[in-house]
């Protein structure tokens, strides 16, 4: 068995990674307990190019626990090799590699995180439950510009009102009803409601289509980025709003374009519990120049 | 050592690749040799995807020759599964394959494509060189709608007219000399220039800077996919188009955003010669569903 990172000569070494995603969200996952190795800026750039390199949305980054009682430690990066906060993606996608790996026997894992300590837990069925946090609606928090934490406030946009609920899971969500999610108009009003002078800050903005009171269909314009193939807090936010309009009850399916994901919430004042799939897609090894 | 592809159970099987680039064009590429597979529809579409699978612009399958006196046979197939025509970029990453995994000593490897045979060459620096073919000008080859095969002509674009060379390297190509390609206009006049009314099969639209005449800045508006980082067709169309008018002389340095290129040429009725890089970027195995 090879020791890696293996230095294959004039300043190379050859690193291991796993492929992962989560509902679409993908990370090359790198082993820095067997391998002492965490990528600087340009190896992180080069890791994460699509085409010159293995592609990714983050890099996430495996270490031992540097607390007592603590079972590992979990970096993830962008592209740009900036320290990003932990995510439910990334969280799910940590505890099946330690698992399918061998790193633990445990089904509930204890983890330091650039947000604090987690635990996210392995269920029967190889999905991973995520402690979300607790959400948030008073407007300074999301922050949104009203003098309400209404369930249902209007937002108007061009020459009529859209009804929205606002929801901070740790970032700024409004959510609005819409009777079909497949003809709904992500895509521009997406674009209006995400720079709406409202919200300060931005938002991404959720277009729910309630199923029945256990089941959402669910597309999300992410600040910042456009519509994408699934999005973990607008998952959260999305059934938070529903409960407290009194249109869901916990738990939620939400069904979006990458994948489908559980939703439990027990009320105000409780933590958002999210449980999905983590899928390995492939193991690689590539040559990495040291002072790339 | 394990027999690939390796059933895991289940109607799964574990398959080998390499990811390798050419100027950023990228490649799953298969050794169909000592496992004996090729991707169906489904397949090449989860091994193209760049979020759920692994992720490139085509796959590429090394296969054994079904014909006397040649070395290998190979095959490219599109994300959506269909097989393509071979080309410049997918040629020299399928030598550097064969050369670098031991599948052969030549430095010269007679190659069965769908094209017909070919017989790329390994340079000493590493580097691969590929025979184009031969250069068309004739309007009806291009096509073009023109009574002349000039080395320039006039295209009216809006209020003005711009001077193009016309060159068919087995694709349709329009060229323009420009003074710096960092400012030329590619987004709006490619546009225009792909789906000019003159030419029918629309065209890919090149913008060179003359360095000197040995070298150019390049960069192309592909037909139907718009700016791309490389286009090896192109740096072919660009070097014959300043050879003709008198600006170039064989062999030139064709440089874009993803890369280099070097291209000869002796004029006309003689083959353009391509020589550049291909990278082995890392080696992988992923678990295929057989009925995928």
């Amino acid at each position: 068995m090879w020791l890696f990172p293996r230095h294959t000569g004039e300043g190379v070494m050859k690193i291991r990674f796993t492929k992962m995603h989560g509902l679409g969200n993908d990370f090359v996952v790198l082993d820095a307990i067997s391998q002492r190795f965490v990528p600087n800026p340009a190896q992180a750039r080069y890791l994460a190019d699509r085409h010159f390199g293995v592609g990714c949305d983050q890099i996430l980054v495996v270490e031992k626990a540097t607390l007592p009682g603590i079972d590992f430690r979990y970096r993830i990066f962008n592209a740009d090799g900036g320290e990003v906060e932990q995510c439910g993606n990334g969280a799910r996608c940590f505890v099946r590699y330690v698992v399918d790996h061998g790193l633990t026997n445990k089904r509930e894992i204890k983890v330091e995180t650039r947000s604090g300590i987690i635990a996210p837990r392995l269920e029967d069925n190889g999905e991973v439950t995520v402690d979300m946090g607790v959400p948030r609606f008073a407007p300074n928090e999301i922050p949104f510009i009203s003098d309400s934490d209404a369930a249902v406030q209007p937002l108007r946009l061009g020459a009529h009102d859209i009804d929205i609920s606002v929801v901070s899971m740790g970032n700024p969500h409004a959510v609005q009803v819409v009777s079909d999610v497949n003809t709904a108009p992500v895509a521009v009003e997406g674009a209006m409601i995400e720079s709406h002078e409202y919200f300060p800050q931005r938002v991404n903005a959720g277009f729910m289509q309630v199923v029945d009171r256990h089941a959402i269909r669910l597309r999300v314009y992410e600040r910042g980025a456009g519509e994408t193939l699934a999005c973990g807090t607008g998952a959260c936010a999305a059934v938070v709003a529903g409960i407290r309009r009194g249109l869901l009850d916990s738990p939620v399916r939400v069904s979006m374009r990458g994948g489908a994901l559980s939703i439990a919430w027990n009320g105000p004042g409780q933590p958002v519990l999210m449980t999905g799939p983590a899928t390995n897609v492939f193991e690689g090894e590539i040559e990495l120049p040291e002072e790339l």
